[in-house]
């Protein structure tokens, strides 16, 4: 089973580029265009995971999956927020049952 | 910190649900309607991040990141793919420095 | 050639309704929801577009196209905007050569 | 009011471009790069039309309306299909009463 920290040791990389001056990396120049630059990029990976499902492509499928949590990880250290927050919300709605999810037998 | 194998859980919950009949739950009419109708919600629940995002509802952003998590974890299990394919393309990233990122602690 | 003052047509059609009761049609109950909810509609029929194109489907693409540019005609009726302002960006860019098109005959 | 006519000359103009070099103008080179590059701007020109809305700057929502707009052609002329496709199909709603539209006192 892969090592799920990697989201927020991810998280915690992030939060210190927002300090590092914007042509110092991808994330800090996008951190310096700012929320909509942001938002213009989860819409793209977003449509990318769809082509990709279109295309049935497992290994482009995962690819753009990833890009897709990676720029939502970016929007959320954008507001002060991280993985935790999101994966708190997961764990709130699997005590809670969720949606529609409950996992009894794990939790 | 969070429990991170919160992702983990879901995506084997999310496995069991495609056995199951469709008007049984949520997750299990959504697989039943097919790789369209869940692309279109990750469209949706992308759409309503940038919405939150641009109103700057911390509270709304995490719970839309969240949802469009979610489906993304619905999609990649209609293709019999889990979070640990995403959590370990994310490790992948961080060991050979992703996209831009690098983790020299970790690495 | 199709008579292209429908949108036109549509546009006023669409500007009476915003008076009617929300229960009276489809757009009613759109605008009643609010921008948010009419942007989600945007965002899932250019979602639905970018699938009828992933599967060359022309039939679908039309529809879908047709559904994209009926959402965005509500959302400029939301604003008190009309179709007479988009064919006027679309004529403006056209006369001093647009995005990157010109159109020599006419201009 | 504005010569409608303009959409069926942009797109006249679209299809002649697909048979120039790729890098004589931004629309050849978006054909050669092909359908999901087409499709990938689409989807950015719905994020920004959401993002112009949400700031309620109505100059900015008629431009990023036409830039969807815009793209939505290019993707129709990849398919070899035109404005006329869509407005026939606005046409024949409108004649039959559409998703819930009607307009009998115009037609």
């Amino acid at each position: 089973m892969i090592d799920p920290e990697v989201l927020q040791r991810l998280s915690a990389t992030l939060e210190q580029r927002k300090a590092a001056p914007p042509e110092s990396s991808y994330v800090s120049s996008l951190y310096a265009k700012g929320t909509d630059a942001i938002c213009k990029k989860v819409a793209e990976e977003a449509a990318e995971t769809i082509m990709a499902a279109k295309d049935g492509d497992l290994r482009h499928i995962v690819y753009e999956v990833t890009d897709l949590w990676f720029h939502s990880l970016i929007l959320l250290s954008q507001f002060g927020l991280s993985a935790d927050d999101v994966l708190g919300e997961f764990r709130r709605r699997e005590g809670i049952s969720g949606i529609d999810e409950k996992n009894s037998r794990k939790s």
